[in-house]
């Protein structure tokens, strides 16, 4: 059986029976009933993710996968290719925002090379990063797929390698991305998957201006036109519209989700990756978070089509997993309630009036 | 001059300067323009607060403010009111919401007793609250003024001294409080302020059902009735429907602000305490963080008011300080990113093209 298929065959629902022992504690703390909200939510989650009523949730990292796309041959970007490599560059100083969250949210950086069109073989052979390269960039999907069949299972089996290999390491993951264009293979797989026009699901990305914004719509109903991907086939869809670090953040959801591991998802891109995890295998969903509702404006769409509210709504839209290192503070929070706050009886505080 | 008039001398606007010189570095940071958005907005008014472009902010205190209402013989609330002392209790030994949030910000708790009806001086004694009862809670403010003019000023003075108490020992202050029958004295505030209905401004509070929410909407027109608070006399606004508590946020606020410490106002409560140090000091404003927007649906207008839009909203409706503990991470991570994150020169990354 191949990777992707035992993984699949590995993702079963959360536990019921801790989720219920672990709501029943939380109607039982000293405040109104459910009075934090979307905390307790979440530390109800928690509990069926981890089945456990001190879900484990101290040792973070934060993936951030990196590729090119061809598509920026077609000028939908602000920024040049080669920014893709440099980032992983400043990844590795310590120097980008993802840098400066992680560590602040006590979670370790793993850079993944998903397919960067620069040389990056140096800082894989210094352990700086892990090179998971399928090849350097994918092709332009407006006259073509971006990959070929082999190179979308490919692509998800290195993201659940990323995750397995975690396994005994981390308690939670925090995906992430970097490649320049990938905001245009983004809206292209969420239109796709809830059927949405591309105008709707397609935003500035880095900051285009109106021109630049009216021919990124353009090259994505193009490459849609072209390539026709089906709907029902999340690794068709994958191949002929996504990225290798769409597809490895998409594999590192399923390999979280086989580990029984919560997997805080980050923005638009990682939301991309999230819908084929979803549609490759539904339960998966019951493992993802969704950290943030950034300002792209396809994100929206995106996370209604997983079936995801989002944490946090910040107005961020920069990726490279900043949203998910934001939202950890909050995962923590939600163990803290679970398992520091007193009961009513523990502490001796009356009771609501029947 | 007394210690009121001599705090509201004492505010000033934040440091433009260091406002434009946060925005600068800022806006060379690797990454997007303005791509981590509100944190960016924070970033920028942390610098204005402090006047620094690396802002303090690591020693961390949440006070919550306890006390008592006389309204809550009209039966307004779903709890006794012998839980606000029962809770004081919980606070000092730990197991509540605040104290578990708080220990996760890595923030002390200081619980001010400001008009709690049952006796708390064992633990005042006990060096375990700070005393600065001004009374056995409120009178019931149906039949007339919740407090006499004095007790208002001396509320607020308590705030403020508290306030000056942590000059030297504390980068940042967040607000809470502890009362019950609370929700319905800032509902009476926040409708005399904001010119709404009270059955816009009024919310369940702790949890109550349509019988008692319609007797609360009555009680508090009934207040509001007898009372005539003047609503450009932020003073009378207090002394005629307000809480010890109200008046004790009210000059916590003021105190912070008057030392150019950012000050994060919690929920509802903590809302209608910030209107009227809005309303006695319109510069205080600028050292407030709104941390959250509650459940309880006057706070919608509540914050509208006091012209600030919340950095959370999950939902939360407890108060004690949960919602300011929860933001502080943000704060911080604002800091980091002014802080921690390379510039395009620092890092040799490639520019958006012209």
């Amino acid at each position: 059986m191949t990777l992707l298929a035992s993984t699949l065959q590995n993702i079963s629902p959360q536990n019921a029976e801790a989720r219920h022992r672990a709501r029943t504690r939380l109607e039982m703390l000293t405040m109104p009933y459910w009075a934090l909200g979307r905390i307790m939510d979440l530390a109800e989650e928690l509990a069926g993710m981890t089945g456990s009523l001190h879900p484990p949730v101290a040792r973070k990292t934060v993936i951030t996968m990196a590729a090119d796309h061809g598509i920026t041959a077609q000028g939908v970007s602000k920024y040049p290719r080669e920014v893709t490599a440099q980032m992983v560059y400043n990844f590795v100083q310590g120097g980008a925002a993802i840098n400066a969250l992680a560590r602040l949210a006590g979670a370790q950086v793993l850079v993944v090379d998903m397919g960067v069109a620069g040389d990056l073989s140096a800082l894989a052979k210094e352990g700086k990063i892990i090179s998971k390269r399928i090849g350097a960039g994918t092709k332009d999907m407006t006259t073509g797929p971006a990959m070929t069949h082999e190179e979308a299972v490919r692509s998800i089996e290195a993201g659940i390698e990323v995750a397995l290999s975690l396994s005994d390491s981390t308690d939670i993951i925090g995906t992430g991305e970097m490649g320049i264009g990938n905001t245009t293979s983004s809206s292209a797989l969420v239109s796709v998957f809830s059927g949405t026009s591309v105008a709707e699901v397609t935003g500035r990305g880095t900051g285009i201006d109106e021109e630049q914004y009216q021919r990124k719509v353009r090259m994505i109903e193009k490459a849609l036109a072209i390539n026709r991907p089906d709907p029902d086939d999340p690794l068709d869809v994958l191949t002929k519209v996504g990225g290798f670090e769409i597809g490895g953040i998409a594999g590192l959801i399923l390999g979280a989700a086989s580990l029984k591991k919560p997997v805080l998802v980050d923005g638009f891109i990682s939301t991309a990756g999230a819908l084929i995890a979803a549609h490759l295998a539904p339960k998966a969903r019951d493992y993802m978070i969704a950290s943030h509702r950034s300002m792209e404006s396809g994100h929206r769409i995106a996370l209604a089509c997983l079936g995801k509210k989002p944490l946090l709504d910040l107005d961020l839209r920069l990726g490279e997993g900043t949203g998910a290192a934001l939202a950890m503070h909050l995962v923590e929070a939600a163990v803290r309630i679970l398992t520091e706050v007193a009961t009513f009886e523990e502490a001796a505080v009356s009771k609501a009036d029947p």
